[in-house]
């Protein structure tokens, strides 16, 4: 049994249980998060068709169930989205003291997070996520957002889940490609925060690859670690908590001018993060960050490296639209050493010249 | 000069400032909360036409102002229309620090603080109400919201101002109807908190009726301060907090039957206020209510004192949806004495039974 961690928030404090398939302690904590035994689970069509009808065998026994199922694909992650949760929500009943269950990926678990933030002003949720992605970053730390056409994210809130239940059972059925993209993120964590679990990785990335589930289980816990200690020191990231979006600044833009159909979150975050490297290598040359180390591990996931030659003004355009962008300057992360990540404010013109010469190098 | 009242919320606390139509104030304070002296100012078409040209200009001299105007009434008080504000946003170059303005009534001032709250999760905004209502009501205590088909302010956050600014020359054009809608709230306030405010504004009435600027300013400043008072000791509706909304049970349902349009909030809010009060008059038959004082003086003010008939089935669904229901059961707001609210969980039964009685009384 894997000990729980907690995310230490004050009064929004919470624990993330990880367990393979045992779901005793998550069917307790639904008994006493909802006192009228009723629950309203959001998921989206993908993940219902594998496990709805387990899942809801499973849970009538105890409680009543009401299934909200949404279009699966981050096209979706939009205020109509909201909207239609919110409205199927006031049909069904749920009220203000009504349970929320986000069960799914990224985008499910960002979408009712941010709706049981807003539903009557804010109502109780817990997160269920089933891919590795989620599992080691959206899930925790309670961001919720939806997407604009103008760039992902734009639109959301701080909002704390009342637990999140890590099922690594759950990551046999899941993609190639949508596991290579919870492997960026995994490695991310490496990179920020910890330079042994960096080094770890490297090690063990057959086992990573072949989805060796006592490995993954402790990969999981330590990137949920890592994230709850950095949430905790900078809960609405007023400074600190920006170091998360490492490799995202870019990643962001490529994903945006993708549609983001053509890159998965992972793949785009992936190739940011082998830019912010090189980046920071750059600026810092004295210190030896593991470049190709990282585009060797990289490479051996699967996972893209270097990103197409995109028109300089539609990257410029894309960057300014970032969260973390004042006008003309970005809040960029960068790598002062393996192991640890620094927020540095660069110039959009400083910014993109680099990126130009990055892929010419 | 009238002074300025504080509204006490720790972090969050803020100024509520009242004049004529001195901008000094206000002018100041935008400086000091937008470092780039950038502002986007939404409001809507109706206020746009009478104000949009003289604020433009008087704004200009220190600022760089975007205007983003929606159009009016209740029916645009949407999801889609906080999109189309945030998208406006985000292609208008808005970031984190940018300040956000409401110009307007409650509508604007409930979907800019909305709007506010989501943009990037959540950036700095001021309200300045243009209407009665909105300036005794819904600018203070930070409760924004849009509505759903299903029923009103279903979707919202609790989300502060960093100020508020109360001009009384606004209401020189405010229409009959208008004011007439924000008088129901006023009366509310003494209902509910302050029997002696009750009393004047009874012996007040015709110069209420006449909108005597002087009796106008110390009405609204009172208003809102018994509204921060009541704010302060429970800022998110935990419970008190919830005899604000006296008369707004029923309320909320009529202006639900008639889709919004067939009456103003005031209107339904003053009949909802008539049987809130038959009805504590009816179930502590001891104390003695104005319920008869109450209704001469809205009848006096051209409020309406019963509303239809509408089918027992319709009115059930309507109250059912209330947020402030729990299923069966509902949060309803009666009345101690004159100037004491109390909540008192009543069945939905029992609730409509009294309402029959009350339309056959």
């Amino acid at each position: 049994m894997t000990k729980p961690l907690h995310v230490d928030l004050a009064k929004r404090s919470y624990k993330i249980h990880f367990s393979d398939d045992d779901f005793s302690i998550l069917k307790n904590d639904l008994k006493k998060f909802c006192s009228d035994k009723t629950l309203f689970i959001v998921t989206d069509n993908k993940i219902a068709k594998l496990y709805k009808k387990q899942w809801h065998k499973n849970l009538t026994k105890d409680f009543v169930c009401h299934w909200i199922t949404i279009p699966s694909g981050e096209q979706h992650k939009t205020l109509a989205t909201i909207e239609k949760i919110c409205l199927d929500l006031s049909k069904k009943g749920a009220h203000r003291k009504s349970l929320l269950v986000a069960l799914g990926g990224g985008v499910v678990g960002d979408i009712t997070g941010l709706a049981a933030s807003l539903y009557m002003r804010g109502i109780p949720f817990v997160q269920i996520p089933t891919t590795l992605l989620a599992q080691v970053d959206s899930s925790v730390g309670g961001k919720t957002a939806v997407d604009l056409p103008s760039g992902k994210n734009l639109v959301g809130h701080f909002y704390q889940p009342k637990a999140v239940y890590i099922f690594t059972s759950f990551l046999k059925t899941l993609s190639e490609r949508d596991y290579r993209s919870g492997l960026a993120e995994v490695i991310k964590y490496g990179l920020i925060y910890d330079a042994a679990f960096f080094k770890a990785l490297i090690k063990n990335k057959t086992k990573l690859q072949n989805r060796e589930p006592k490995t993954l289980t402790s990969i999981i816990r330590r990137c949920c670690e890592i994230k709850s200690l950095i949430v905790a020191a900078d809960e609405t990231e007023q400074d600190q908590r920006a170091i998360l979006n490492f490799g995202h600044t870019f990643g962001h833009a490529y994903e945006a001018l993708e549609n983001y159909t053509g890159l998965t979150h992972g793949e785009a975050v992936s190739l940011g993060m082998v830019f912010s490297t090189w980046y920071s290598q750059k600026i810092i040359p004295k210190t030896l960050l593991p470049l190709q180390e990282l585009i060797d591990l990289l490479k051996f996931l699967k996972l893209p490296t270097k990103s197409k030659a995109y028109p300089l003004s539609k990257i410029k355009k894309a960057l300014a639209s970032d969260k973390k962008s004042t006008g003309q300057q970005v809040k960029f992360i960068t790598l002062n050493q393996l192991g640890c990540a620094k927020i540095k404010p660069v110039s959009l013109i400083e910014l993109t010249s680099r990126w130009q010469e990055f892929l010419n190098d």
